[in-house]
C-alpha cells in the first residue's frame, strides 16, 4: 500500500517553517507520521509546493521510499494537492495531511478502516475548529466546519482506492478544491477511531499540547508503582514536555543518574537532603523513557544503560547509608540483596518468557517493592532519621521485607501458573 | 512433508521392548524422533509389525498427527516396510529408522538434504557395524555391511520422493527386501551430514552410550565459565547421563538447591567443608539443564525458577559467612551486590536485546566472574580460612572487585558496541 501525504500548505502562522518540519515531541510532524505509517506502506507520495525542495533535503536520508510531488498552485486546496498524486497511486492507499500528529494507538487502528477515519469523541482539538461530519448510513452525508449536527469530526487520514480521483477531477474547473468537498461528493464510507490521540498543529500553543499529549500517550505504563502512577509521571511528564524538543533520552539518562550519585554524596551533609535528591532523581529517571517514547527514538542499548546505572543509584544510597550507621550493615545487606532481586526477578522473565511479566501476570502491578515505592519510602525515613538515626535501621528492614517479599512472591507466581 | 518411521523391527536384543518406545536420554527413541522432526513435518507415518498397538498406545496422547501402517511380514525387512507407506505417501518425504537416535544438529541439517543422508566421519557409531556407502558422482554406487572400500556411512535418515516406491515395488518378490537394496537399485542422491550425533540403539550399552553423547550435546555451552567447561561440565554430564532416565529436571534443580542451603547451613560446622558443599551444589547445578535439554523436556518457568533459586544460594552462602564474621560486612555489601549484578545484567541483556549477550558479543565468554568462577573462588577462601579468617575477608574482596569489574566492563560494551 501506498500513502500520499499533503504537505502543499504555507504554515504561515508558524512562522515560514513548513508545518510538516515542525518538530512536534522531539520529531517533525512528517516523519513522525512516515515512521508509523512504515510497517503498512511501501512508498510515501508527498505533494508539496513551495516547500516541495526543503522537504526533500530533509527526507533525503532518513530510509524511506518516497516520491515528492511538487505543483505550484497551494491555493487551489487540498483537493487539488490529491489530484497531483493521481499517476503515481495504485489500488488502495492511504491519504494522511502533512500537518496533522497522529499517535502510534490512532495509526494502528486507522490504517485499518476505509474511507474517512473520524472520530465522535476527539480528545485534543477545538471542535469549534474541526472538520465536522454527519453520517448517514455509514456513509458521509455532509462536512463542513460550520455544520450544526453533525456525529464525529473528520482525522485527516483516509483509506482511499483510486475512484477518488475521479471524483476530485470533476471539481477541476473550481477556483478552489476543498478536500471536504471531494469526500462529500464521493459520499465515503466513514470508520470511527475514538478518544485516541490526534491533532491538526496550527500554532505553538498547539505544538506545546501535542508535546505534552504525547509525552502521555509514551508513558509505558506497565511496572510503574503507586508512587510513580499518582505523584512522579505528573512532574516527569509535565518536565519531559518541556524538554522534549530540546534535549535527548541519553541527556536525561545522564541527568538522572547524575542526581542520584548526588543524592549519596548529600548523604554526607545532610540525610533528609539526600533523600529528597533521591526521590527527584527517581522522578527524573522516568524523563529518558517517556522523551525516548514520544519521539520514536527509543533504543535497546539506551534502556539497558538506563537499568544498569539505576541499580548501581540504588546501591549507592544505600551502601553509602549502612557503611555511615554501621549498626545496620547486616540488615543492609538484605536490602541491597533485595533490591536488585526485585529488578533481577522481572527481567529474568523477560529473558525467559520473552514478554513482559506485567503483560502476562496482573497481580505484578499491584505486589508492592516497585523501585519508585522503595525511593519513596527510602525518602521518608531519611525525614524520619532527622529524629534519630534508629530509622535508617528500620529503614533498611523495611526496604529488605519488602522487596524480598516481592521476589517470593514473584517466584511463587511463576511456580504456580500453569 | 511428511515422514515416514519405520518401526516394524521385533528388537529382541533389548528384552521385548519394541525399540522405538526404548528410553534414551529420558525420551523414548520415537518421540524423540517426531519432536524434533515436528518443525518440519506435517504427519507421521509409522509402519510397524508386532508392536503396532504397543506404539500407538504410547503415541496416541502425544499431540502428533500421525497414522499406522500395520503389517505381519517384519521379516521381510525394512524395504518391505517402507513398500507398505507408499499410498500414505505424495510428494518428497522423510524416511528415518524408528531405533535410530538423533541430535537436534544432525535433524537441522539432514531435512535439507536430499537422498541418503551419510556421514563420512561417524563419532558415535561402530563402522564395523554400520552400513557403509560408496559414492559415484554424487550417488550410491554400492552399500553394504561388508563393503571394504566405502566413502561414508548410512544415518538411517532419507529424504526421498515417491519413485523410490518404484524402484522397491520392482523387488516385492525377494523373500527379503533390504532397505538397503533399495537405495543401491534407486541410485539415490547422497548428502554428506558429517560428524554429528547420531546412533542406532541395538544393546543396552548403545543406550548408556546415547544417553553420554545426548547429555555431553545438551550442554548449553554459551555462559559457561573457565571452571564449567573445565571441570564442573565433566562430572555433571557424567551425573546426568546416568540419573537421565529416572530423575527429572525439577528434582534436580530440587537437589541442587537443597544442597546450596546445606552448603549455607555448614558454614557454622565447617568452613571448608561448606566451601566443598557449595562447590558440589554448583556442579549440581548444571544437571537440571542437561537433563532438561537431553530428555526435550526443558522448560521456560523451570529455567526461571532455578535462577532465581541459584542468587539466594549465593546471596545466602555469602550473608551467613559476612554474618558470622562481622568485620568482612562492609565489603561483603558489595560482594553481594556485584554476584547478583553479573547476572542481572547478563539477563538483563536478553531482556532487552532479545538474544543471549554470548551469542552477541564475543569477549563476554571470556570475562572472569561467572558463576562457576566466583563459586570455585569461594571454596578455595573457605580452605584458607582454615588457616585464618582474614581470609574470608579477602574473598569478600576478590569477589567485590571481579564481579562488580565484570559488570561496569559489560556495561561498557554494550555501550560502545555501536
Amino acid at each position: 500500500m501506498k500513502a500520499v501525504i499533503l504537505a502543499a500548505g504555507l504554515g504561515t502562522r508558524l512562522g515560514g517553517v513548513p508545518k510538516p518540519l515542525i518538530r512536534v515531541a522531539g520529531r517533525e510532524i512528517i516523519l513522525r507520521t512516515m515512521r508509523l505509517l512504515s510497517p503498512y506502506v511501501s512508498e510515501f507520495i508527498i505533494v508539496a509546493s513551495l516547500y516541495a525542495e526543503k522537504i526533500n533535503e530533509f527526507l533525503k536520508d532518513k530510509g524511506f521510499r518516497y516520491e515528492i510531488v511538487k505543483h505550484d498552485k497551494p491555493e487551489k486546496g487540498n483537493g487539488y494537492s490529491l489530484l497531483m498524486a493521481k499517476d503515481l497511486v495504485d489500488g488502495r492507499f492511504i491519504l494522511v495531511m502533512g500537518d496533522h500528529v497522529y499517535s502510534e494507538e490512532f495509526v494502528e487502528r486507522a490504517v485499518r478502516g476505509e474511507g474517512v477515519i473520524a472520530d465522535r469523541n476527539p480528545q485534543f482539538v477545538d471542535v469549534d475548529e474541526a472538520t465536522k461530519i454527519k453520517v448517514e448510513d455509514g456513509r458521509v452525508a455532509d462536512i463542513g466546519k460550520n455544520l450544526e449536527v453533525f456525529d464525529c469530526v473528520d482525522t485527516g487520514f483516509f483509506v482511499l482506492d483510486p475512484t477518488i480521483f475521479d471524483v476530485a477531477e470533476k471539481l477541476i474547473d473550481r477556483q478552489e478544491i476543498p478536500l471536504s468537498e471531494v469526500v462529500k461528493e464521493a459520499r465515503l464510507p466513514v470508520t470511527f477511531v475514538d478518544g485516541k490521540l490526534w491533532m491538526d498543529v496550527d500554532t505553538r500553543e498547539d505544538v506545546r499540547k501535542a508535546n505534552k499529549a504525547l509525552v502521555k500517550a509514551a508513558i509505558k505504563s506497565s511496572g510503574d508503582g503507586f508512587i510513580s502512577r499518582h505523584f512522579n509521571r505528573k512532574i516527569s511528564t509535565t518536565l519531559s514536555a518541556m524538554l522534549v524538543n530540546r534535549v535527548n533520552p541519553a541527556q536525561m539518562t545522564v541527568v538522572s543518574f547524575l542526581a542520584g550519585i548526588l543524592s549519596s554524596l548529600l548523604i554526607f551533609l545532610s540525610i533528609p537532603i539526600a533523600g529528597v535528591v533521591y526521590q527527584i532523581s527517581s522522578i527524573l529517571d522516568g524523563c529518558d523513557g517517556e522523551i525516548a517514547r514520544a519521539s520514536l527514538s527509543t533504543s535497546k542499548k539506551g534502556g539497558y544503560i538506563d537499568s544498569i546505572l539505576d541499580r548501581f543509584v540504588d546501591f549507592l544510597f544505600l551502601s553509602v547509608l549502612a557503611l555511615l550507621y554501621p549498626e545496620t550493615l547486616k540488615i543492609a545487606l538484605f536490602a541491597v540483596f533485595g533490591s536488585v532481586m526485585v529488578s533481577y526477578s522481572t527481567e529474568k522473565y523477560k529473558a525467559e518468557f520473552g514478554e513482559s511479566i506485567y503483560g502476562k501476570i496482573r497481580i505484578m502491578e499491584y505486589l508492592p517493592g516497585k523501585r519508585d515505592e522503595r525511593i519513596f519510602l527510602v525518602m521518608v525515613f531519611c525525614f524520619l532519621a532527622w529524629l534519630s538515626s534508629i530509622w535508617i535501621y528500620w529503614m533498611f528492614w523495611v526496604i529488605a521485607v519488602l522487596s524480598i517479599f516481592r521476589v517470593i512472591a514473584t517466584l511463587a507466581v511463576v511456580a504456580l501458573k500453569s
